[in-house]
């Protein structure tokens, strides 16, 4: 399990000790006076709400499951209260759960997992599935509906169940791991190619309940793309799709399942598309004068049918936050290294913007897209800074979530926000967003950083994926998030974009949903809902709004609990 | 509008003028010790059924929509009684109508169909939305409900709407048939890229309707995979999806309306992923000394990540087909074909196996591709037959439907079945289907024959598309037909591979949807169903069964009805 109160492992946390210029920048351009310390409060500070107990629903649990898969100890529930979204963190970390999961169940099956859900019907207890819990949209949190709710984690059900290696075919249970599941199939030649941000937290079901994007997904696709079919459980039975690789037997039920985010049931398997284990990979840094010449390129490469399998251009801003994210250099490689950064301001990199580019696959064709991709980058003033950026990004590339633990420690909302658009309206959206949130920020007197990188490629368009940080404003700090998140995705949906790419819609993202599907396409979404669970009890107050679609929505901020707070006792990274 | 009683233009047959070889070898496959001619009967000899007629919606359409679009005269109604299914055009040409429609209505814009869907809702009135009616699974056939049927045929709305080149995206109106569409696109210079056997007289929103598979979908993807967005009429109102090129905002709804085959509405405008059309382009034949090889060579082919953008491999008894399609060749022509069909013999091609082999796109790929996958199907005995087949290919393609009216015209049973399936099953299938289907037209006493091309490849698989032919059994020639379409029918479903890979449900795979889906996701269909057309007046009976699925399925034959026959008057082809 991540951290109760933050990003990832509890062991970790984000260190800036060979980092010195990376708090004086933020500090600089966040507008901040004093480093104010202002850690999660103590564990033994946390008050768990008292759970109700539906007694009849945990008679029959009890003959239905172990012991050892029946949780409802204090620490777990707690462990299952949020999930990693900035006001989830904010309460957190003030020791103040809103609504706790009254139990939590750990099937090892798909039918334990039916035995689980039917039980849950017959007696009217509400189920949230709970994949690793990194959803940042309010996903896995209980809701108060006056039942009990049980969180159906699906930790234990982690394996590879089979691969049929000549069809490229896995059956993988929902609750594995990123790792673990890319272990397994690596173990045997394979892999699924589907690395998102939360890889390391992350499970299967989630990634698909949620139509997730892997940083990869220009080679793969979005995780819906790689379903063949699945298994869910839902209240009037189990839906199952056959393992076919293409069909035209109705609607899809694959994508009704996909992003159904836990309102319609469970996902326990997944037959996924699997792919060889690439003989070969080139992931290498590349500079552009501008995020302009930067998304020319891709176009240009894209148009040419040169398809790289990882494009991350990251704006001017975005790369001055990782200049500063890096150790300073000394010697004869810190000489070099300064001198190379004068010759590039000289020749008009004053607002440079770092691409990652990755190819892999077959060695000729990695070799042959890589070598022609950077033909076209070089016509558009791109600069091949070599395989050591790529690496460095490859190890880092989990990394980043944790600092915003870290700068939520001294007084700083830090918040993302992503989207997709159509390539003619990449750059006036790219632009309209920083205008209207960078005016923002001025108006409420606490300079703001955004920035900004292109994460996700298609024929179509592309991926934006803004994050923005700036000075709390104490004693408001939910107003304060809940207007710039209003105020983001307001934008997005005025100027031609979605209302999200790949962190779907939880409570977060809900309001618009109308906007996006129409209010036909909601129609359409409640009678599958109360097709599926008449009762209502599946992850209810998600994705589906209500007849008020705001009510509700922004959580006034609570005045502040003094707890004891968090002792370090963290590795740094 | 195509023949009334068979396929395609009603200027065109097909004949045998230059085919010398093809009757006596079908007579000699099929045991047919005569040719019984047997043509439609003439347009005079049929009766068509009184259209019910709803006064109070006939005069709400008046004040709605011009004169010139709203048709109820006879030969109008009979165009749009039937689509091409087999029973279709036995019944069509015997000039039993069992159910035509009331009326067709011709709406020129989205408004104007709101405007139809609207009144239909406020009468009772059911609607059939019709694109070019090559349907061959009884998906526009009108069905007895005691409503009035109206069909909304989508072929006055057929235009290009508009073109972003930059982000590859086109909105074009549902009815535009493919050349048109194509002829629009390409004057731009782009193209869709989607040609399935029906192009000539099929529509896109039909495609989507059904989710269609062009010839190229190994480029660029089943038609649901072009789908940006679209605007689909329902008795709840019109369902739009934002023109973006992804998002994780719920189930994806695209995917709802595509494949719904007309029952929960009518889709209007389809904003699609388009291309620039392609620079270059190598269609060639390919001779393998067996189906297997040829199997063998696909698979290693993409395992190789060596994608031609399109691959169709018959096998030896549709490459046989093929072969007495051709006209003979003689001279000097004719002696160095034969010396080399010799040669090919002596090296061990005794059940050749043709396949057609297309790689398009930016040139340098185009040549590499070729190169490479042809290096690879040398190994696997692949003999390069050259353009020249390829282009004869290209010439003939849309051809072949005409076969079956010609077929029928002489007393024989023809029809197709299509599936998909994991490259681990392809071979076990394609060997079980024949055995089953064969045995069965041994124990009817009529012998069969039995040709299968595999036609669309996946990572995961592939789509075998099987063609029968027999004698017809006279007097229970539906009862023949329903046979061996249900034994088809359930070798698939039993045997691990898809209802329908590209043909859709209709009603001719509508008993068989709860193996494909399974029981809750039957469930699933009917909550979207009744969600968006409580009343059920959109399609009624297609797609979704009945609480007894095969009741009413099969149609007995009834007595032949002694007609006029039908003046030929119509070219070759």
């Amino acid at each position: 399990m991540m951290k109760w109160w933050g990003w990832g492992d509890p062991k970790i946390s984000f260190s800036i000790e060979h980092k010195p210029n990376l708090w004086p920048w933020i500090a600089k351009t966040l507008d901040v006076r004093e480093m104010r310390e202002n850690p999660p409060v103590s564990r033994d500070s946390v008050r768990m709400p008292e759970p109700v107990r539906n007694e009849s629903f945990l008679r029959g649990l009890k003959t239905a499951l172990s012991q050892n898969q029946i949780a409802g100890d204090e620490d777990v529930r707690l462990d299952h209260s949020y999930g990693k979204s900035y006001p989830d963190l904010f309460y957190a970390r003030r020791g103040i759960i809103r609504r706790a999961p009254d139990l939590v169940v750990f099937p090892e099956s798909h039918d334990e997992v039916e035995k689980i859900v039917a039980l849950a019907c017959e007696h009217g207890v509400s189920v949230i599935p709970f994949g690793g819990g990194t959803n940042i949209v309010g996903g896995v949190n209980p809701k108060e509906t006056g039942r009990m709710v049980v969180t159906l984690s699906l930790a234990r059900m982690n394996r590879l169940l089979s691969l049929d290696p000549r069809s490229n075919i896995a059956v993988i249970e929902a609750g594995s791991l990123g790792p673990k599941l890319e272990a397994d199939l690596q173990a045997k030649g394979y892999s699924l190619g589907h690395f998102p941000d939360s890889f390391e937290f992350s499970t299967l079901g989630g990634w698909i309940a949620t139509r997730s994007a892997g940083m990869q997904s220009d080679a793969y696709g979005k995780i819906e793309d790689m379903v063949v079919a699945l298994k869910m459980v839902t209240p009037q039975g189990t839906l199952t799709t056959r393992t076919v690789p293409a069909s035209s037997a109705g609607p899809d039920l694959n994508r009704l399942m996909a992003g159904s985010e836990g309102t319609l049931g469970v996902i326990t398997e997944c037959t996924m598309r699997v792919h060889a284990f690439p003989a070969a990979r080139d992931y290498r840094g590349i500079l552009f004068p501008t995020f302009e010449d930067g998304l020319a390129a891709i176009e240009d490469c894209l148009n040419s049918d040169r398809h790289p399998s990882l494009i991350r251009l990251q704006d001017t801003f975005e790369t001055e936050l990782a200049f500063n994210m890096k150790a300073p250099t000394t010697g004869l490689k810190g000489f070099i290294q300064n001198q190379f950064k004068k010759i590039l301001k000289a020749r008009g990199y004053h607002f440079p913007a770092i691409m990652i580019l990755g190819v892999e696959g077959e060695k000729l064709n990695v070799r042959r897209t890589r070598d022609e991709a950077l033909a076209i980058i070089k016509k558009h003033k791109g600069f091949d800074l070599g395989l050591e950026v790529g690496a460095v990004w490859q190890k880092d590339k989990f990394n980043l979530p944790y600092l915003r633990d870290f700068v939520m420690d001294r007084g700083i909302l830090c918040d993302v926000a992503e989207t997709s658009t159509p390539w003619a309206n990449v750059l006036p959206l790219y632009t309209k967003v920083r205008e209207t949130m960078n005016a923002k920020f001025a108006a409420d007197g606490t300079p703001g950083f955004i920035g900004c990188h292109l994460s996700h490629t298609y024929k179509a368009g592309a991926c934006l994926y803004f994050t923005y940080a700036c000075r709390q404003q104490p004693g408001r700090e939910l107003e304060q998030y809940y207007a710039l998140k209003k105020l983001v995705t307001e934008t997005f949906l005025k100027n031609g974009a979605a209302l999200t790419h790949h962190h779907a819609v939880g409570t977060e993202h809900r309001p618009w949903m109308e906007q996006e599907v129409s209010k036909t396409g909601l129609t359409a979404l409640r009678a599958l809902k109360s097709g599926l669970d008449p009762e209502g009890l599946f992850n209810p107050g998600k994705l589906i709004p209500g007849p008020e679609p705001l009510a509700g929505w922004a959580q006034p901020t609570e005045p502040n609990q003094e707890g004891a707070r968090e002792p370090a006792g963290t590795q740094s990274r």
